[in-house]
């Protein structure tokens, strides 16, 4: 109920720095009766894993993950599901000249302030590897809301300057940018390279929807459907800004345009993005959110170090010059986590019934 | 602890409907000794008060409000504080008809999923009218906040098209708009002059900036300070995107480009919105968000009914032609009560050692 | 989610001091649908009102419940419902005197230091007046849970010395102390009347008991149905122990003793009150608590002012000389409200199968 | 934030079965520069071990916690902690035959109505063997307690009908028993020899208490001081009933009788335990509870299988025949847990001012 859980009734609770022992989480409020496996749990952090392509750090870490309690003869049992990865290739020694120092955007400098004490190797606790345990919890929730006839997916729609229109699902998963246009693909690759001899790093943008999501998710008037999946979306490293919908189109929208019309086929448009009034409404979930550009480059910055004297610094080691190449799986993740805990807070509060019932319109 | 409680140390919770009876709420957690007055708490209120210029509702609603515990002798005890705004100017009457259509885009339809049994007037529990609760609640934060040196203000950077620079927070006391430029103020008027002719609404984006925040503030990983602003702020009514800092510009910046360098007098920019790893830096915290156009306008629409036949849909009553007008104070209530919060929980982790000390740079 | 909201899904925020303008209470997560009205909610709190014997306190409330919001043509809507009862019989003067000094055994002396302002006037906060609001809430509660079958009742089992065996319901609700036995009244009254002569107060013991409670009910491992009625009564004013069914009893019981043995027409005993590993067994709920002596009584006692000097204490006033008597209905309505808030988690994690199916065996 | 969490600052939240691979621990929200050693963990888990004496269950479990995060250099972090406990001595082969049976008095019953799917080996999830995960946070807390003058003991105070009084906190750490009075002991041996010969199991009453808690911990009305112990201990396997300083003698007790009176050198007595009003006194805070007798015994009972027929059930295996005996560890872990969470709450809305000034009285 700390800083590290997420969730109200199906609630997530990680621990684990980039340079410690293992990474872990404790997945709680899981409905009995699914089948899971590590194998299935697997795949979706394959998809996030470092050192799978040319583009990301290449940190070679097999992420195996081990489910330790809550599943049974290969089925959930309701009861606390507790998840380990260990970490197998942290070397530690690619950080300790940076012991005292702050690199420039990074949270050496916030959590010195904050805890007086920390983990500087590989960024600790504020290190992105934190997300390898919202994966394997997310892909646990993905696993029950298939269920319930939900499918999260997401994929890459910015590179820096290149906007990526949709094309298929299909292509998202067979590129290491989750590009879902298979013919810009090379464009990227060549973008990344020119990049890495930049010695830079660049944002990105990813566009998470959800289907097949049933009328009435969502709890005004503060724990909103939207306001939780920012929450979510927002507590993921990086992320800088979150979209639902029209988001900041709708700040030069008429509303004679923004509204969706409806007829009795259903909505005519979906600038709501899936959500009125915080409550889903039965049309696909849309959200995009904006990752910023690692802060771990090698081209050398001002910063001090923590006695208040200046020193330059580059950062060496081995990161991920756009995070967001990885961060599709991670934003699936957590709205996936997001959308379970609201429908079973929703079935909580309502019983089975509007959930799944046949919506007057559709999508 | 259900949908309508903000906050975990410092927390509100909040009920009352458009045409109900009264609006409440219960500031749970402020400190003791902090001197509150009606008279306080109404300043608050009459910045967000409908009617008071020809660009907002027209209802007249004086919301005025009580506390009703946990003052005596004009400071807080420490206890709960009750507040209460009787709802006077309440007419039903002008939304009889629409009780059994769904408004486009509005939450008539997935309250009706959702609850299958709504109070239908003026939008019910769904409504803007809901805010008020927060800006009480959001001026016992900025006054407890104030007591840390610490001040949260707000202004509109953009209405429709028009796009508003910052010029002085004096401004932005002075008209309707909370426009930060005086020589934009009649431009902004004429532009809602002729709205209010081609009867259709608009969207807006309101800056909200912290300053004063101590370096700290923020429990990574899920509880971030910037995860919980996006929280608070898009469970404002209408609002459909967050922006932390430079927000969705990031997805186009170089790291050496939106890294904020350090040197020993402070940060040299503030492309980080004042947080970083979720925590935040010393820095004024940044943040932008998105409000859509109102759904309400006289502009005939394409809906169902509760039966599902197709209606045409035109809303009367008295309605904001841009929401985002009054969104402000709300927006500086959600962020203040989100810093008090996380204030009190840094605290209670820490101490008062970190919160407050010297920084070793500055902003 | 600070220290004055009680329960996760269906959940209970309350404020309000003794001598203040109002107590107040927010009820959210209720079901909607559900019909609800203020005369309901009258009849519990006239079961707890003061003044309607002369075995209470003399202080005469008419303690009228109104609904805020919430409740729309008689049925509530799914959203938050704001509950509020005016002070109307304060006479603060009664307790000028006290305003410097700790009363023995009362939370003047906690309060003062924790908060170092406090309302002084009846206990301010700690007043037991606070739990009208919690019968209020309750009474939502028990009509939520009426429609699920589950009706929680309870009785005064001991008053100080004298041991009361249970006869009947019918009883309980015809005499001033929540008698079950019809016989025992006359010794009850002749014993206060003796206390009053004694300028003393007196102990008691309350039994509660929730019929019709389904198997499941219960989250281990820490929020345990047992574990969270013991949360909820514990709170209660007054309150110094719980006993879950064989309770401290089981300390001297044997295994073969203790364990309700099961046969195919159902359980053959009931020392577990109902609760086994945390879970409702499809067996009435029994709990027993303990309330202490009212510390408020005429017969001098040693104290100190607060500034630590010497005084002896006479509290006036019109209190209760033995609080158990108006308990039953507090510790139904804090049970009712944890089996409700308990029946929805399950129900949102589990769906609706297993709460009400046939049970194997039954109560 | 679901079942298996407790405490809101500082929280804990676990996992792991009886059979499975590993039990293990989040502790979150723990004060960072805290020195805290696997060895020192380990020294409150040897307390509470199986196998370590021939009264207690013969299954030898190392159980070697070891810490996967949130310390670093020997120093807690601020960021969460993990905590493992593998599993090595689990025979499986024990419990096949019970796998379809209900065990009278057992989860078994309601784990299965509850869940559908439950892991049987060894009461899997409602086993007591997670209380280990507990005695490692516990650990923790009293790390972090010690640091501002607080101990949390227990004592064994009452076997089946041999009542203990308390002589002395060394003879508790110096028999198996945690008996505080050495004289005691080897009938507290003969008892136990003659109950295994009975082929029975017993109850017992462990008395909590803290020392050196400042005045103040405690947030009323709902989440009580008292009302959190008494959720923390009830939430132990086994509980039937907890008292809070004089607890059921507070039924015939009499105001005079029960208040303790306070004198500028401190209170009188301590009827309360260390409690008033929901907060800490300064007084010793003093909480017993009531252990059931363990419901694994090999003397036949009556019960019936999943399928409703009735069986007759004798329950081998490895169990304790008094699960009082190796409570004492878990229920001072429950209470500092307890009471560090409501020292870091306290401290957050208070700051340090009134925790650990000095007390007008003292106990």
């Amino acid at each position: 109920m700390s800083g590290n859980t997420f969730g109200k009734l199906f609630s997530v609770t990680t621990f684990g720095e980039s340079h410690g022992v293992a990474l872990g989480a404790i997945v709680d409020g899981c409905p009995p009766g699914i089948e899971i496996s590590e194998q299935a749990l697997q795949v979706e952090l394959d998809r996030r894993r470092p050192g799978s392509s040319r583009h990301t750090t290449q940190r070679k870490e097999a992420d195996e993950v081990k489910i330790l309690s809550g599943v049974f003869e290969g089925k959930t049992t309701g009861t606390s599901i507790g998840l380990l990865i260990e970490n197998t290739d942290q070397r530690s020694k690619d950080y300790s000249k940076i012991k005292d120092q702050f690199r420039p955007a990074h949270a050496d400098y916030t959590y010195h302030h904050k805890y007086g004490h920390r983990d500087y190797r590989g960024g600790g606790r504020s290190s992105a590897r934190e997300t390898a345990m919202r994966v394997a919890a997310g892909a646990i929730a993905k696993k029950v809301l298939a269920g319930h006839g939900i499918q999260v997916r997401g994929y890459m729609s910015q590179l820096g300057p290149i906007e990526i229109d949709f094309k298929s699902w299909k292509s998202v998963e067979q590129n290491a940018f989750f590009c879902p246009d298979p013919d810009r693909v090379a464009e990227l690759e060549a973008y990344m390279d020119q990049l890495r001899r930049d010695q830079d790093s660049i944002g990105a943008e990813i566009t998470v929807i959800a289907d097949g999501v049933p009328v009435g998710l969502g709890e005004p008037v503060f724990d909103r459907l939207d306001a939780e999946l920012a929450h979510g979306l927002m507590s993921i490293n990086a992320v800088k800004g979150i979209e639902i919908g029209a988001g900041f189109k709708s700040v030069t929208q008429r509303g004679s345009e923004h509204r969706d019309e409806l007829t009795p086929e259903g909505f005519l448009s979906n600038q709501a993005g899936g959500i009125l009034g915080g409550i889903s409404s039965g049309q696909p979930i849309v959200a995009r959110i904006a990752l910023k550009p690692t802060s771990s480059i090698t081209t050398p910055g001002r910063s001090i170090d923590v006695h208040g004297a200046p020193v330059e610094v580059i950062t060496k080691g081995r990161h991920d010059p756009c995070v967001g190449i990885r961060a599709t799986p991670i934003a699936e993740a957590m709205m996936a986590i997001t959308l379970l805990d609201h429908l079973l807070r929703h079935r909580g509060q309502n019983g089975d019934v509007s959930v799944g019932t046949p919506k007057l319109g559709q999508r």
